[in-house]
Order: structure tokens, then C-alpha cells, then sequence
């Protein structure tokens, strides 16, 4: 390369972009299906029912403990895919550069880009690059959308949760969260915190395979559990109660929220997922869940009741009830 | 809405972001195919191939004659999935929001996309809002990302071109990129000039229509004529000749190319095409063209040749030829 750092002159759409294109990024992805002449990818897709998700990256710091954001612009987009029951197959990417960027850390981006990439089965196949004026963005922006193929006949909806489902999580609470935000206030509750960020997408193939009438996939991500649970009970008309001492949550994660006055089920993940499913197919799925990839934790959580319609409600170690809401204000901005 | 400008709450995942969905996004896109309680869109596809675009828009100022960032970044990558022949159809939308974006101006953008989707024929069927803080952003970054449908049989492919072909393209030169720059500079060149903005995904099926035979399309964005016709160029291992005499340049855009030290070739574009035809289709897809929306002005400006691979040359009005060459440097920044 003809620069240590990012020059404007590299999303120019000459000579320059040219280069960062040929010598950083076809040879950081290593995809043999990027497509780096044309303005669109092509690729050949069965017929039927696709899935789309997007997502845009701009948590701060670009790297902490764990991961960084190109291991989370994959993996968040490779979930969003999944939890519509789709095989996530291709990804695009948007970049918008910072002018000074070091092109060192762009690289180690890409790097983990691709090993997510190969983790999940995924192919980066197009993308774009923009840079913008030092001082305006924060070193790295990123876009990930995907598209996946729903397998035949699957529909999952949140809307299909009824009165008696089980509701599972494939692991512990907050890591993402606090391991971004102690990264970044300079906080150090333990050592050996890391984010979760990780492709879930076999982990929900192997549940949907024992489970195949399970009703519907989340992510806790921004808004945490608290969020993805009032939202499937808000579509279903439902109410949801989770059990608290069932809810796997690290001990220094908690430390910390009590510490920082957070409430652990609004706090993001990146590498959880929730599964609601039929009583009779719950032992199935969690069996499923705990032998997949990052599901080893995984635990029933809560179920579904009749009423009160769109309210999701904790039972705590004592037995007494309080209903978990949605975040209100802003806890944790650049989260992801 | 609870406050007039954006808030970080309004990407935290929460309940402000939920109302910020429903009461801006949804209202202002008004597509019933929006999906605003899942993660990943799903749609039906026919089985075959499938064209997927991504671009990311950071144009400085948002909003400038004859349009804004919206119209931009739903065009632009409509024509880029145009550009492999494919009918794009739905679009996919991940906002970066800088904290203190007046919510009126994210209306009007907003109310621009769904004008230029409608006018495309696309449907926008997800989306993504991160908010950051004041200061890290420029009040909106879009990135679009377009899924189409290439028809069975066609394969455009900008290394089919072969001596002999037509290079044609769709109208004058350098709107976008003299509309924008001055409207940041408070130039004044002209009372007249806008963006040329627009979806051309019309055009191109209608020159497919008439020349099914079409090598391939280009859309002139970042890097100007000069990029677009060097990459097929080089990519065809063939070499260009432009006529200057009959490439449309509007007089005050020449005018402000001279007075600027701007290179007309290299000056960016969003709502035009450039087509390589077999020099027996130049007229048919010519006359399809210029029927076209925004094809008015359309004109056969070069042809390819064999030698010497890989370059592109201007003949002058004078007969003399000099080399079309790609941008170096950095020109016009957040130009799109």
C-alpha cells in the first residue's frame, strides 16, 4: 500500500481505491466469490422464500476482549438471518473509513471478518467503501446485509407463540455488553471477560432439526432480554414470565451491573439466542441447543401465558413477581 | 414524537427506538411490505440468479438542488443492481445517526426514498438505526443494500465487449458531482443545475428490450466516465475511444469544471448509464434510450477497439487523442 493510514483519496473511485480494494480487501476476505469488478455480486438461489437483514456497526472501542467490529458485523448479521429460520449464505459489506485510520487495524478487521465468515458458512460477496474526513466517524463504520434461504414449508413468526410454549436461551447474560463497555471506561470487573459475539445460525439449525415446530428465533442484542421478550409478547399477545434463578449470568457480569446500576436483561449479547417452542418439544430443543456450537449453557427460562397480553414478567429467587420492561432512555450507546 | 431532534435513546434498542420506528420510519416509508417486527424480511423469490448491491451514501451537504441523500441512496443502488441486468426489487436500509439530527430533516429524507423506491419499482423491506453521539457523524450516513432478479439467459459481463462494440451513454456528464460540490462551497455557477438523480433500472430493461445482445452497463458514480470505461477496459483487455465532440456536458457544468481544475470525465454522476452494445444493436438500443426516462440526451459516444489493452482514450474536437485517465488522488470527497 502507497499509505500507513486511510487518505481520502481512497474513496475517490480512482486509481487509489482501486488499490485498497485489489491489495486490503480481496486479500483480507480471500473469498473467491467477492465480486471486485462489478457493481453487483451475482449468485444462483433456489426458488422460494428468502430472507434479508441489515445492520449497521458502529460500537467504540473498534476492539476489545474477545472480538472486535468485524467479528460483530458478520456475526450480528449472520443471527438476524438465522432467526428467521434462513440458511444464511451471503453477506455484502459497507465501510465508511475514517480519513487516518490506520490501515493495519483495517486489516485485522478484515481478518476477523473472514474467519466469522468461514465460521458461519457465509460468503462476503460485494461491497463498498466510503471515507469520510478525520474527526468525522470513529475509525470504522460497518454495514453487513445478509440473505438466507428459509427452508421449505418453515415459517417462524412470533405471532405463533401460545399460552403453555417454553422460552429457552442458549447461554449466559450481558458479556457483550459490559466486556464493551468496561473496555471503553477503562473498568476491569475481571480478567477473563469477553464478548459473546458468535455465529448462532447452526446453533438454530440444530434446534429447528429437533424441533421443527419451534415458533420463533431472537437475539438479544441492543435492548438485551428485556426487549426481545416484550416484543414477542407484544406480536403474540401474550405474556411471558422467566424464572430469574434460571437465567444463566456470570458472576463478575452481575458485580458489574450492580455496580454501574444496570438491570442485566436490558444489557446487549452477541453471540445469545432465544427460542420459543412447544411445551412437549422443549426437552428436545434445549438437548439440541446445549450440543450446538456456544450452546453449552443453554437453559429453559421462562413460558408463555395467557395474560396479561405484551407484558413479560420476572419471578425472583423469593417467589415475588415484577415485570421486566423495556429499556426507557439510553444505558450503553456504540454497543454494537 | 417524544422529542424534535434525535436523541442517543433512540438507538438503544428501547422504547424510544420503538416509537422512533413506528412514528418516523414506518410512517414515512408507507410500504405495507416493511417488516418492523423481525430481524430478517422474508420474501418469495423464482429460483435463479440474483443480483445483491451495497452502498454506503455520506454525501456533504444532505440536501442540494434537485435532491438529497435519500433520493441518492435509493437510486444509486437500484442502478448498481441495474447495472448486471437484474429487475431489482427490494431494498434493505441501515441509518447512522448523528444525536441532535433535527427528526424533520430524517422526514424529508425519509419521504425522499419512498418517492424515488415507488418511482424504481422497489420495496424497502428492512432496515437498521445506530445513533451516535453529536460530533461523530455528519446527521445521516445510509447505507442500501439492493437484492434483483437477473432475467433467465442473461449474462452481462463487462469482459464480453469486443472491438467493435458501441459505447453509449445516457446524458450529459457531471450534474451530480458540480451540483453538490458547489452547493457545499456556495458556488454559484448557475441557478439551474441539479443532481441528476434517478433510477434508471427502467432504461436499462428497455435497452435490453431492444438489444438483448448488450455487453454490458456501467453507471458513472464516484470517478466519473473515466473509471466506469477503464474498468471495462481493463477488464475486457480491450481499448476505448471517446468522441469528446459527442459526449452531452451541460455549458455551465464545462464552465465550472474549468474554473475548478476539474476533469469532466472524472466528475460523478447518479442518474446515468453507460452500455456496450455490438456496434449492429448501436442504433436499436440508442432509440430505447433515448424513450427512456432520463434517456433523453442519450448519445453513442465511443467505440471499443483491440489495442492497446487496457486504455482509454479521448478524441478531441481537433482530431488529436489523448488518454482518458483515471482520477489520482482525491478530487470532490463526500460526493455520494
Amino acid at each position: 500500500m502507497d499509505s500507513d493510514t486511510i487518505l481520502l483519496a481512497h474513496g475517490s473511485g480512482g486509481s487509489l481505491m482501486r488499490r485498497l480494494i485489489d491489495e486490503v480487501f480481496v486479500a483480507g476476505f480471500g473469498d473467491s466469490q467477492l465480486s471486485v469488478t462489478d457493481d453487483a455480486a451475482t449468485f444462483e438461489l433456489p426458488g422460494g422464500r428468502i430472507a434479508l437483514s441489515t445492520d449497521t456497526y458502529v460500537v467504540s472501542p473498534l476492539f476489545f476482549p474477545g472480538g472486535d467490529i468485524g467479528r460483530l458485523a458478520v456475526c450480528g448479521t449472520v443471527n438476524d438471518v438465522a432467526t428467521s429460520g434462513a440458511r444464511p449464505l451471503y453477506l455484502s459489506v459497507g465501510f465508511v473509513l475514517e480519513e487516518g485510520l490506520p490501515v493495519d487495524d483495517l486489516r485485522r478487521i478484515l481478518h476477523s471478518m473472514r474467519e466469522a465468515a468461514e465460521e458461519a458458512g457465509v460468503h462476503i460477496v460485494t461491497g463498498d467503501t466510503k471515507v469520510v474526513e478525520r474527526g468525522h466517524g470513529d475509525g470504522v463504520y460497518i454495514n453487513t446485509t445478509g440473505v438466507g434461504v428459509v427452508p421449505e414449508g418453515l415459517s417462524l413468526s412470533a405471532a405463533a407463540c401460545r399460552p403453555g410454549d417454553v422460552v429457552l436461551l442458549s447461554g449466559s447474560l450481558g458479556d457483550h455488553g459490559i466486556t464493551v463497555v468496561s473496555t471503553r471506561e477503562g473498568l476491569e470487573f475481571s480478567t477473563d471477560l469477553r464478548t459473546d459475539a458468535a455465529p448462532l445460525n447452526h446453533l438454530v439449525a440444530a434446534v429447528l432439526d429437533s424441533a421443527p415446530d419451534a415458533r420463533c428465533f431472537r437475539d438479544p442484542t441492543r435492548g438485551g432480554l428485556a426487549s426481545a421478550l416484550n416484543e414477542i409478547a407484544d406480536t403474540s399477545g401474550t405474556s411471558i414470565t422467566v424464572d430469574e434463578t434460571r437465567v444463566p449470568v456470570r458472576e463478575q457480569v452481575l458485580g458489574a451491573c450492580e455496580m454501574l446500576g444496570y438491570d442485566v436483561f436490558q444489557v446487549a449479547n452477541e453471540g445469545k439466542m432465544v427460542a420459543v417452542v412447544p411445551a412437549d418439544s422443549a426437552e428436545a430443543a434445549l438437548s439440541a441447543m446445549r450440543r450446538a456450537p456456544y450452546g453449552e449453557d443453554a437453559a429453559i427460562i421462562g413460558e408463555v401465558t395467557e395474560a396479561p397480553a405484551g407484558t413479560v414478567y420476572v419471578r425472583t429467587a423469593f417467589g415475588a413477581a415484577r415485570v421486566m420492561d423495556m429499556l426507557v432512555g439510553e444505558q450503553l450507546p456504540r454497543i454494537c
